[in-house]
């Protein structure tokens, strides 16, 4: 999805929906020496830029989401609404879809 | 669809939908140089002009809607139903189907 | 579907259902010259004719419907049950399916 | 379906299963000439003859059938389970599958 | 689904399962010719043999079935899960399956 | 599915699941004579071995399994996960799945 | 899934996902002679290397996990989320797809 923003900062996710951007792989081997893009793999990692104020549950309470901007979490392989900003990509995700926080 | 209203303003918005008109993007360059139409891409955001009560839980209460009229939003690639006054398109999208506020 | 009905005033939906005529488009120009009718475009606005009691809830209380005979409503595209009385078409939506009352 | 019954009326609905036979079209115009079979319609009025006892909402109480025997009803064109008791044809369907009620 | 059972005594169904027995048409004309093979039809309707204690509902209690072991039933045309006992033939229906209690 | 189990008995199945082993066919007739590999039909017979402590219902309490180890069951023609032990195949059924005690 | 992760111990599981690594099969015989790697059979069994606080039911509890870290567990043939981190490969499932416990 393309749009117009200046800046990422922009989006304020609605209900359940989790901003992420995916991290990108090292595109040096440990010796420093440069790998072709082809080599890259695109990992499914990423990292929380903004969390909605949750969805909501059929008492209409708010149910809290399960991450926060930060957080390093693991991806699903498919799904979430991509979103480009510039040359940037980011994805939305539901936050019931991130399967684990990654803790370093 | 098609409709012979005069004014977008006479829709009123039903249960949890919400009524959006997408943003076109610049048709110019920073520049000020105008670009072919072609090379004007379809933005996926939206401007809301109407919204609706709000959906019903199952214990009769309405659902509150997440945005209301002159939100900025990002909208889903697919989905929504068209509305065309005149030359104009609009969309109705449901509350849910709504992805993030744009906070400019 | 095809009925014996002498006059549409004898349906009474039932349940959350909402009988509707659709709007004929106008069949000349502003000017008063009559246009051909390949090119009276199909409206998506259609009149309320009678409404249903309201469907039941899980706790065996009505849904308040949420149109009254005489509005005029914008319908989905797709959808409804068509009835033919005589040469005249009519259909029967479900009270959720309607996306807005049109105000004039 | 194919029964080996000797009157219809030996057939109780059960749940929320409503009895109903379809209303045969008129086999003559109103100046009382026979139509040719062809050119006689199938409608979508019915007679409802039975009707069961209702479904079971969630708390184990009976939803309340909303029709009864007498009533005539517009059925959808698609759907029910027809029964054959002899040569005549008869269909069950679910209480909230019949679209109105027709009053005369 | 084939059984090394002696008896379809044995069967005891389990939840809201009803075990019925199909009831087979007449194999000789009110005239007392007998009908060739090909001629006799399979009817719909089925004698209950067993039923289940019933379905639990949403708050552990259980769901009265609405039919008892030697009531006759009008079965659907598709569905259940058959059982083969010797060379008799029996099926287990769920018991909101079942259309209809014939009633002689 | 394969294992390394040394035995079946170190199977807990979890939440509604049921252990089962399809029972065999005789494999020689009343007469006691041995019947050739291909006459021998698959049963849908099935002895319970082991049963988890139930599923969660809504509010948090468990179902309680409708059989205990022992029983023997009828089980539907598909479905069930099967787990191989050595040459010994088993089945994990959820518990609505079972059709019928089987009482002998 | 490719990761860029360093250890696999960075993962834990959000909501009602487990992390399990699974078990790989004995590569020599009870003879001690080493079997060919196409003579290796991928097993359905895994320990459990982390848990999440489990899922949220309809009134905002957590429902409790059945299993935990260091607990073997037989799991389904097909789905959950593979991750590779280096060389080694790990699943996630949610808690209710895991088939059983093994007890040794």
């Amino acid at each position: 999805m393309t749009t117009a923003l200046k800046s990422i900062k922009a989006i304020a996710p609605l209900l359940d929906r989790v901003l992420v951007q995916r991290i990108k792989a090292e595109s040096k081997t440990a010796g420093g020496i440069f790998l072709p893009e082809s080599a890259v793999k695109e990992l499914n990692e990423a990292k929380v830029l903004a969390v909605g104020p949750g969805g909501v549950d059929k008492e209409g309470k708010r149910i809290q989401p399960s991450v926060a901007p930060g957080d390093k979490v693991l991806i699903p392989q498919y799904g979430g609404s991509p979103i480009k900003v510039g040359e940037e990509e980011f994805s939305l995700f539901r936050d019931h879809e991130l399967l684990a926080k990654i803790n370093e």
